[in-house]
């Protein structure tokens, strides 16, 4: 009979009584919100937790209750007797405290990233998981767990985050579920969406307006190219972190099959996003070409000492034998 | 003991044979998709169904399937045994045609509008569901149907539709319930999103570039406004379904609490969506004020013999007491 990872897992939580929680660097909504959760669960069991953080958390995610409680100052770490790092695909994305981090035993794992790099003593990954907040809805569940409504909050903000409020291709029927399940907690969807994704500031919309007024269209429409010199963000009082989604506008056009922002940041580099649909447009190959990577739908790379007209030129030079072939 | 409405909706279908399936003029993917499902639905049981609708399907909304057999000219009336009409809160909103429809016996309305306007013969309202399209999934559950892909491709569309995927107050546990099911009938969330979501037109683009250019926000930017006047449409070659749903925009920027657009038809009528956000502020008052009718959350109204500019004029008046007090 084999165990369950799971189960091995909340063994380990169980026996432990001081818990250190950790995600992966630059955490996203799936990263904090399982911690934050989980954190939750812990202490709900009674045990001592330690939430930690190479960075503080982000104004976007500072709505996530018990948020606040994210500590970047490393606490002694021979205290513990149980580590925990959630949603993190390597163990380079603990961040620069990684190898004293490693030294708390157990060192639990429980990510759904495809392509995990193995690192702990116990493991739980499940790339079929849209979330890793699902996982710890499911370990809570095992460990007999009352979700309170801030746990409940918090994982279903993962979930979204990490679905696209459950739009990505990754979305089970199990999503589905969960999520039913957190809103019997009381979780109200429009209330936790609100605050993840109707934060748009004014400014940002100008600086979309002005990009999106760049639009060229090429090969029939099916190649669309969209740029943002610098005085772009100048003049809106932007900074390049605002322009992060406009690629999934020239994306989302019916003719379009690869699409390409070009973003000139302050210091003169100019850094491209590319992304394509189905399965005929390889964009990484492309990056790969310039030095860059990603995936097979959402690639990029940057390029020094040029500008955005030169690097349109040499980008049509690989992108239009491509899309026309 | 009192039956269910429901039930006397299975009734009445059960014993039909040819049935007429409308829904609401202006059809949305809550309207399109609960109409083509239930007749799929209804003919896998062995009925006659004919779809009815006074327009053609809209570019957007041809990739359901069945949508091609929605016919635009009426059918002799006196054949059907029983007429349904699909999210249509209003009998006004069945068309030009309607007195002829309502000749139809028994006249089934199946509508989770608030603020319903009752008319036909059996009524199902059930204004806490989130989309029609749940409530043909319940009815059809009730009939005893096995659903087709194709069935379940369309409600999912209409769910999706009509909660913004699952971003809307109006979601609830029962939604997700609803969705988890339809996924297990090979439904995938990322292709129909997809469809609804990344299927703009670059003709589209162009005209949102222009409605985006008319912003305007009062009240320390809690109020935002945004207007398609007839010669944008012109203009771009587009029509008044293209601008469905750049409302999202102004609803999506941090500050704003009501957002309005202001659409202006080649008749002359002005059309306007109004969206707020929270509990705070009830936007279907403010359209019945002006005719019209809606959700809390959004509503909308149209004025004839008028202009964008008197509209605009007319809403300040009762937008800004309510959005600054």
């Amino acid at each position: 009979m084999t165990i369950h990872p799971r189960d091995e897992i909340v063994r380990a939580l169980k026996s432990a009584n001081n818990v250190l929680l950790i995600t992966h660097i630059h955490p996203d909504g799936d990263a904090l919100g399982s911690q934050l959760a989980l954190g939750n669960i812990l202490r709900s069991l009674g045990k001592r937790v330690f939430l930690y953080g190479e960075e503080q958390v982000g104004h976007m995610y500072r709505f996530l209750p018990g948020s606040a409680e994210v500590d970047s100052s490393l606490p002694p770490l021979d205290g513990f007797d149980c580590g925990v790092a959630l949603d993190c695909g390597d163990s380079n994305r603990l961040g620069a405290n990684r190898d004293s981090l490693l030294t708390v035993h157990p060192f639990v794992v429980i990510d759904h990233h495809l392509g995990h790099q193995e690192f702990g003593d116990l493991r739980w990954i499940a790339p079929e998981r849209a979330s890793t907040g699902e996982m710890v809805y499911d370990l809570a569940q095992a460990l007999g767990a009352e979700l309170s409504l801030e746990a409940a909050y918090c994982l279903y903000a993962a979930i979204v985050s990490d679905t696209g409020s459950f739009k990505y291709s990754s979305t089970t029927a199990d999503t589905f579920r969960i999520a039913g399940e957190l809103l019997r907690k009381g979780v109200k969807p429009a209330e936790v969406c609100g605050k993840l994704f109707d934060n748009f500031t004014v400014k940002r919309l100008s600086l979309m307006r002005l990009v999106l007024d760049t639009l060229q269209l090429f090969a029939e429409d099916r190649l669309a190219i969209i740029a943002a010199p610098q005085d772009f963000f100048v003049k809106t009082g932007t900074a390049q972190a605002d322009a992060e989604t406009f690629i999934n506008y020239p994306r989302s056009l019916d003719t379009v099959k690869i699409a390409a922002f070009l973003k000139e940041s302050e210091s003169g580099l100019v850094s491209v996003s590319l992304r394509s649909k189905g399965t005929a447009y390889d964009v990484a190959e492309v990056a790969a070409a310039f030095g860059g990577g990603g995936h097979r739908n959402a690639a990029g790379f940057k390029l020094g000492e040029t500008t955005i007209a030169e690097v349109r030129e040499k980008l049509l030079g690989e992108l239009l034998p491509l899309v026309t072939r």
